[in-house]
């Protein structure tokens, strides 16, 4: 991509200096970044079935994460997330079965939403378009012309609207999001730190907070391009410690917990996982009331940070190339 | 640990010379490994209760993934695992909850247990003894002695032999697990590439495996001191592979893929991502009939290529002094 780049690749200091000239597509994909807040603006719902005892939600990648987000913010049944062409045995009649795909292509989930229709599924829909639109069930139409990881309001809404999620907490989203939008200079600067020593983001989540360690790692990976991974307290504490106390882990990765937890116990892991393995964690506190809040507004987060990151690595961060090369050569 | 070791930490071939004396601690935990077979050949069960809806399993690190195996393994009714000292909130009468600790003392799952029991669920308890052994409800008592990781047909076997799904395979599985104790050569070439390299191990899964590369990391991390990462196909051609096309993680990771699928888009999948992005894959290709030999094939495969990678790396595979030193300063 054309680019004129001033990035001060060394900087830690919250105050950096960050003035480069965007080039058209990374304009673009900041204004994706930003449009987010809107996108949960919309009251978009869908009817919920009299009776379900269970709930499926089939995505994959961008499309799938607002189920997984979903998945810890409802708590009332039993719920899934399926990212497969498979789906669970088990789905009857007696389940409510979503189906995500921002293009509505996605090949994985059009055969998984045919074959929960088979077996009896409520089945509702979310889609731009696409083939899944016209697959049966009930379908929810939302805006294209944005990357699926960009769209994730535009996904997730309607599922916290049809459930009653949404609807107190809309205006403090907006507020949230927007503030993420109009200073992020502290992400910044963990951007370069991560770019300029070449480390791999290990997103450490505590409880509530393991769907936006999955979303903060794709982010990585789409927007980045680079490898990332979301390991989650208290569960990192019975394995993935005993690799924490090795030199070449602070050579290699970027630990960085995300979350807030009144579990005094977890809390106390954290300490002392750090003192344990002489690590020292970076941290980003949620601002917000509810877990929705604070869950939303450390996306957004994520969502910069990945996308700084990118720019730091002088690489678009809209290009997902590679992704969109191998659905062409599957579908030959 | 006192040791004698003769190890080529650089020969690829299948044929290695791999001649050491092993000190005690590591031919008691090679023993531990050995067992594995011998437990799956317990009928242990426990009785299912008349009417249930749904399956919550609970537990941490080496006992939670016998859940995690389970849950892949099991179709009826939805099966949520849980790793935390919260349980989900719609665990209820209907609900069959089985809380699996090794030592009987991990305080997440006394924890877990603690609140399904205030929810009204019914109780089942996996474990050698401890405080987890007096809490109310159904208690399984299994054979202490060994780590928790080495205990996993101690805490699987009583859900299989429960639920029906170990019948008919047992022989087979102890068949299976036992050429792996009798011929694990190609294994040890491939520790000997991870620990001679400095590799972080990247597991690639195949749909029905993903337990199984869950397994395999916390294998390493525990035995081996190595970070380690399990990615699924196909959700990690929506993301991961956004950077699995980049130089350094050819550097960097070990990519081995595991399973085997009988679906073809999926086989697809695997050779298009390696041809697109230029990565050899290695391969762990399953022995057996069913998923569940399969399955357990594999993990025992895992269990001995993370127990050599640790002998190249001239560790101790059983130490896991952070991990215990972690719990007491919890108690305190």
């Amino acid at each position: 991509m054309g680019n004129e780049y001033k990035i001060h690749e060394n900087l830690t200091s919250h105050e950096i200096d960050f003035n480069y000239t965007l080039p058209l597509s990374c304009m673009d994909f900041l204004e994706q970044i930003k449009n987010l807040k809107e996108q949960f603006r919309s009251d978009s719902k869908f009817p919920l079935p009299d009776n379900f005892e269970n709930v499926v939600i089939s995505g994959m990648g961008g499309s799938g994460i607002a189920g997984r987000i979903f998945q810890e913010l409802y708590h009332e049944k039993p719920i899934i997330v399926n990212d497969g062409y498979e789906i669970p045995e088990w789905v009857n009649a007696s389940t409510l079965f979503v189906a995500i795909s921002y293009s509505g292509n996605t090949e994985e989930t059009i055969s998984a939403a045919t074959r929960a229709h088979s077996a009896g599924a409520t089945i509702v829909k979310i889609s731009s378009g696409g083939k899944l639109s016209k697959l049966p069930g009930l379908q929810v139409t939302v805006p294209g012309g944005v990357q699926p990881r960009s769209a994730l309001g535009y996904l997730l809404a309607p599922l916290l609207n049809s459930f009653g999620l949404l609807s107190t907490a809309r205006d403090r989203v907006y507020r949230l999001m927007g503030s993420v939008d109009d200073d992020n200079n502290f992400l910044k600067s963990i951007a370069s730190e991560i770019a300029g020593s070449q480390l791999i983001p290990l997103i450490l989540t505590l409880p509530g907070f393991t769907s936006t360690g999955i979303r903060w790692k794709t982010q990585f990976n789409e927007n980045a391009k680079l490898m990332a991974f979301s390991l989650n307290f208290p569960e990192l504490d019975h394995n993935d410690i005993m690799a924490f106390e090795k030199s070449y882990l602070r050579e290699k990765f970027f630990p960085i917990v995300i979350g807030d937890t009144a579990n005094k116990q977890v809390t106390k892991r954290v300490r002392i996982t750090s003192e344990l393995t002489g690590l020292k964690f970076s941290t980003i506190r949620p601002r917000g009331e509810s877990l929705l809040e604070k869950v939303l507004y450390t996306i957004h987060c994520g969502d910069y940070l990945s996308y700084y990151t990118s720019l730091f690595r002088k690489l678009d961060p809209e290009d997902v190339g590679i992704i969109e090369k191998l659905k062409s050569e599957l579908a030959t």
